[in-house]
C-alpha cells in the first residue's frame, strides 16, 4: 500500500469536486493542509526561522494555485526536545510573524504538542475567492499555450548542493530552502488560465496531473524550458542536468495553461510559454527538435 | 519552555479573540485542530477503527463546546511501515466512514505521508454556527450554576484499567478509547448557557478555565459530579479514587454555567448541577461539607 493507494481510499469519504489543486474549495473558502516532518521534509538541524517559512508556504503555494487570496492559518507543531529550546522557538515564531506580515496572513489557533519523536509541523491555510471562482487542474483546452513562472530547477540545484554533488552555491542554497509561492501570480491568471498547478512533484510530473484531469497531452519543450543564470552556467559543463531539473521537485513555481490570445499579457507576468496544450494523454517532451513521450515518475523514456 | 510558554508565544500572532474553547470563530465557522500521535496519545498496538474515530472525536468535542454544527475536515496522516498495511488502513477508513456518518460531517482534503517515525494523526474540524453565536469561556455570572454532562472519571478509570492498576473493565475501556462528544447538547444549551468548555485536560482543570477567562470563581461540591454505576461500585471500597478522578482528563463532557431559572432544562438534557459561581478566582472544591481551595493541576491543597 502506499501514498496513492491510500489517497484513492480517502477519496471515497469525500466529495470528488473537493479533491483540486491539493487544495479544496468550499462555499468561497480554500482550504490546504500540508504537513512537514523532520527527515521527510527538513533536516534536523535545519534553520527554525526558515522552517516556519516552508511550513506556510508550502500551503500558500497550493493557495496561489487556486487563484485565491490567502487569509489564516491553523498551526499544529510537535516539538521535540532539541526544538523546544527558547532560541528555537523564538526563531520558528520570528519566521511565522516575518511571514504573517509578507503574505497578510493570520494565524486562527492550533495545538501544540511536546514529545520524543521527529518535529512534525501541519499547516491549515485557508484562502478565499471571489464568486467561488478558483483555478483548477482540469480545464486545458487544445492549442492553449503552457506556461511557466520563474525558472525551473533551482531547488533540486539546491539540494545538490547541500548533498556536495555539485560546488556549494547559497543562490541554489536559499531556491531550496525558501520556496517563494506565486500568490499575487495565481491571482492575476485567475481570469485568463484554463488551468493551472503548483510544481511540488517536478514540472514534468505536475504537467502530467493537468493532461490526465484535462484530457489532453501537454507537450513541453525541454529547451523553452527557463533556468536561472547559476543552473544555465552549470548546465554549459553538463547538458544531461536538465532532463533532472525538469522532473525534480520543489520549484513551487505555477505552471498553466492560456488561449493563445493572452500571450503578450503572460510575457508582462515574466512567465514562459514553454509548450502547447495538444490532442491526446500525458506528457510529450521536445528536446532539440526531438520528441520524446513516454513519460514515468522518474524521467523520460526515449521511443 | 513549555507547552504554555509556546502558546502564549503563538498568541500574539494571532488577534485573541480568535482563541477561545481550543476552537476560533471566524465568520460564522467555527475551526478546531487537534493532532493524535503515537505515544502520546495513543499507543502503538491501538485499534486504528477507534483510532480514526478518536481523532475526529477530540476535535468535535471542541466543535461542541462552541454549540456549533460540525460540517466538514481536512485529515493530515502520516503512516509508518505497522500503519501502511493494508488491513490497518481498510480499518481506519472504516472508522472515518462510520463517524462520518454517525456525526453527518465530510472529508474536505488532506495529505497523506509515509516515514519511519511515530503515527501522526492531525484534523482540522470546520463547523459552522448561525449568525455567529457560540459558547464561549468567558460568559460566566456570579450565582449561575457549574453543570457537567454525563459522568466524570469513567476514561481516567479505563486508562487505570489498562494499565492493570484495577481489574479490568469493558466499559471504563471504551469510554477511554472511545469519547462520545456532546455536540447535540452543545447545540441545545447555546441560547442558555453563559460559558462553556469541554473536559480534556480535567473537571477542576477545565473549570479553571472558565472561572480565569470569565474572571469568577467556580464552586465544585465534588459529592455532586455524577459518577457512573462501575464507578460507584468502586468508590464504595476506594472513595480517594473521586479526587483522583474529576482532575484526570479525557472526559469530552461538556462543563457549562447557566443561570438558575434554567435549573429545569439542565435535568431535561441529563445535565448535573455540580456547584455555583461565585465572586472571587480560580476553583472552589466542597468535599463532606468541607470547602477546600488553592486548585493546582494534580490536586488540592488543604486550607
Amino acid at each position: 500500500v502506499n501514498e496513492l493507494d491510500i489517497i484513492a481510499c480517502l477519496s471515497g469519504l469525500s466529495d470528488p469536486q473537493f479533491f483540486k489543486n491539493d487544495a479544496c474549495c468550499l462555499a468561497g473558502n480554500i482550504f490546504t493542509k500540508d504537513i512537514l516532518i523532520e527527515n521527510v521534509h527538513f533536516l534536523p538541524d535545519c534553520n527554525p526561522k526558515n522552517l516556519a517559512k516552508k511550513a506556510l508556504r508550502v500551503n500558500l503555494s497550493d493557495i496561489a494555485s487556486c487563484g485565491a487570496t490567502p487569509k489564516f492559518y491553523l498551526l499544529g507543531i510537535a516539538l521535540n526536545n532539541a526544538a523546544k529550546q527558547k532560541c528555537w522557538i523564538e526563531e520558528f515564531i520570528l519566521g511565522l510573524s516575518q511571514d504573517q506580515e509578507k503574505y497578510q496572513i493570520r494565524l486562527l489557533g492550533g495545538d501544540t504538542i511536546i514529545h520524543d519523536g521527529p518535529i512534525t509541523i501541519s499547516v491549515t491555510m485557508i484562502g478565499s475567492v471571489n464568486d467561488g471562482i478558483t483555478l483548477k487542474r482540469n480545464g486545458a483546452k487544445i492549442d492553449d499555450l503552457v506556461c511557466v513562472s520563474g525558472t525551473i530547477g533551482d531547488s533540486y540545484l539546491g539540494l545538490l548542493s547541500y548533498k556536495g554533488d555539485i560546488a556549494p552555491d547559497k543562490y541554489f542554497k536559499s531556491r531550496y530552502n525558501l520556496p517563494e509561492p506565486k500568490v499575487e501570480l495565481g491571482k492575476k491568471i485567475l481570469n485568463i488560465a484554463t488551468s493551472c498547478i503548483d510544481i511540488s512533484d517536478g514540472l514534468l510530473h505536475d504537467a502530467n496531473h493537468i493532461a490526465q484531469n484535462s484530457g489532453v497531452m501537454i507537450e513541453i519543450n525541454s529547451d523553452l524550458v527557463p533556468v536561472s543564470d547559476n543552473a544555465n552556467a552549470l548546465l554549459i559543463q553538463d547538458p544531461g542536468l536538465k532532463d533532472k531539473m525538469i522532473v525534480a521537485g520543489d520549484d513551487y513555481e505555477l505552471l498553466f495553461t492560456v488561449p493563445q490570445k493572452f500571450q503578450d499579457q503572460i510575457k508582462d507576468y515574466n512567465c514562459t510559454v514553454i509548450g502547447k496544450v495538444k490532442q491526446g494523454s500525458g506528457v510529450s517532451l521536445i528536446k532539440k527538435g526531438k520528441k520524446l513521450t513516454g513519460f514515468k515518475k522518474l524521467g523520460f523514456v526515449h521511443k
